[in-house]
């Protein structure tokens, strides 16, 4: 018999997040832990591994046997490997000389708990998780946009998350397509998507049309131009702002821009939009359609559709790396 | 017992070209006939069927039950529907009128000669040829990018052609990566990696090179520059012609950079260069890494390869269909 549950688990800067899901994308039952002040490997391990026992202890749960396996999201999470490779925001990742190690999380964890573990990045993990419990069920070819404080992406074909040759596939938030000269990005690269239409790379886009056109009046001028976020602009441009809309549509252009290159790669049912700017609604997505359906080949002319991420949005995280262990 | 031969069908503006291969790509027999003169389909498709009944009763063959299938390469071929929409160079995809039409090829050539058939593009024949005969022989993820008259590209992942939701996944030639200004494309874009690292576009470049450098010498200047193919700018490279050199240069940096998004895209083994200026060896090969090399993330700089082709030139194009139909 199919076991009824899997784990779900996301990494992130400041805490882990664990839950179990069924099959149908309910959460029976999570937990969190924080993990800002972890800088050593083992005590993180010990945490991460204590809570997942509490989880599969929970009545609700009933044990080891009805939970089919692990799935984990995780800043360069790597997929063939089973690893997290350093990455900056988690402290545990680096020794205490400071340099990065790679963590084998994989085998840790399965070895520890007894159960078959899968770790990915987690934009990865989330278009896993849109194709099992979101806006992308039943479709075998999409691209997953994960719109947060980087770009990120996963993407499907044939109804498989593509991961390459490396474990490493699907970085769309660092291809130039939009741009080969302009901001300079944290990967080192000048111009990535990434700049542009995370929330970081929108709010700048704010700060530079403030200071490009001075006489333009905007809500946003009441503000400190260092403590404007994508929020702020959102909220403006909902109110009607029309620098803010600017904003909007700029960022959009570009990435309309972009997608049309990435339909040009895979041919995708559609492009699912996830995380903070996804949410602005028509502002973004108005704009990213048209610049996107204006860069098309004919062949894909209204033919693609853009669409919002249909994962509950606290849970998202637990439900994408959760989406992973069913294909254990 | 595994069927020792597939047949493998090239179908060009000129020509089509047909011919048996075995498991070790070895071509037992072949032929082709001219399609240039052909204006209706019927003649078309009684062509094709005479010439396929002539291959496949060939003493060397053995008749049908020596083949496991049909593969055919095509302009517009689509895997899915198995047809081929209405080609520009092919007159006998249009009607009497002239209007386009679409041609189921796979149901017609099922029809008549009682062997599975599949259909795709030339670019996509090319990369399955790759995998199974080629310089992609035991990788599963690889790119084959055709430098033709046109740019056409198949992109193999997890060792399967990737034909996306509608079967026309892989026209890199249309990304726009490199430029967004620039030049005009057949395909109505602007600024198509087609439009400057397809031959055609190569010729352009030296055009606009000789004009923007009157005072440059070259040995291209002892011809009409309308007159002037790649394969002129490649014989005056090899003599060590600098502006030619430099046509080289230019071209491989634009297409290194759109190499860099493709491997974002899908994290390949290697990329495969095929076609007519892929023989330029090192003119194009030296300046496309260089410029690859720079653009990549580092998590991929000196990983992925970027290697010519090994499919035997005159039967390439034959092979890579033939390889289509050991999938069948």
């Amino acid at each position: 018999m199919q076991k009824p549950y899997v784990i779900g688990v996301d990494i992130g800067g400041q805490s882990t997040q664990l839950g179990v899901a069924d099959a149908r994308g309910n959460i029976v039952v999570q937990t969190s832990f924080d993990s800002s002040n972890i800088t050593r490997l083992e005590d993180y391990l010990q945490a991460f591994t204590n809570n997942l026992n509490n989880l599969i202890d929970n009545p609700a749960v009933g044990g080891k046997n009805n939970v089919k396996g692990i799935g984990i999201g995780a800043p360069n999470g790597n997929y063939y490997q089973g690893t997290i490779e350093a990455a900056p925001n988690l402290r545990w990742t680096h020794d205490a000389t400071g340099a990065p190690q790679v963590v084998y999380l994989k085998k840790t964890v399965e070895e520890a708990m007894g159960l078959p573990v899968v770790v990915t990045n987690d934009a990865n993990a989330a278009a896993q998780g849109e194709m099992i419990y979101g806006a992308a069920k039943g479709m075998k070819n999409f691209i997953e946009i994960t719109l947060g404080t980087g770009v990120g992406s996963g993407i499907v074909i044939d109804g498989k998350v593509v991961y390459g040759h490396d474990g490493f596939a699907g970085e769309l938030g660092h291809t130039t397509s939009i741009r080969r000269t302009g901001r300079q990005c944290n990967c080192g690269k000048i111009g990535c998507l990434e700049t542009y239409a995370s929330a970081i790379g929108l709010a700048r886009t704010a700060r530079e049309m403030l200071e490009m056109y001075p006489e333009k009046p905007s809500l946003l001028r009441n503000m400190t131009a260092d403590d404007i976020t994508s929020k702020d602009v959102a909220l403006a441009a909902a109110q009607g702002d029309e620098l803010s809309v600017e904003v909007f549509a700029f960022t959009g252009r570009l990435l309309g821009e972009a997608f049309a290159d990435f339909v040009a790669f895979s041919a995708p049912e559609a492009i699912v939009l996830f995380g903070g700017l996804a949410q602005a609604g028509n502002l973004i997505f108005e704009p990213t359609v048209r610049a996107m359906e204006d860069n098309l080949l004919s062949i894909w002319k209204d033919k693609v559709k853009v669409i919002p991420s249909q994962l509950p949005g606290s849970e998202a995280a637990i439900l994408g790396a959760a989406a992973l262990a069913w294909e254990l």
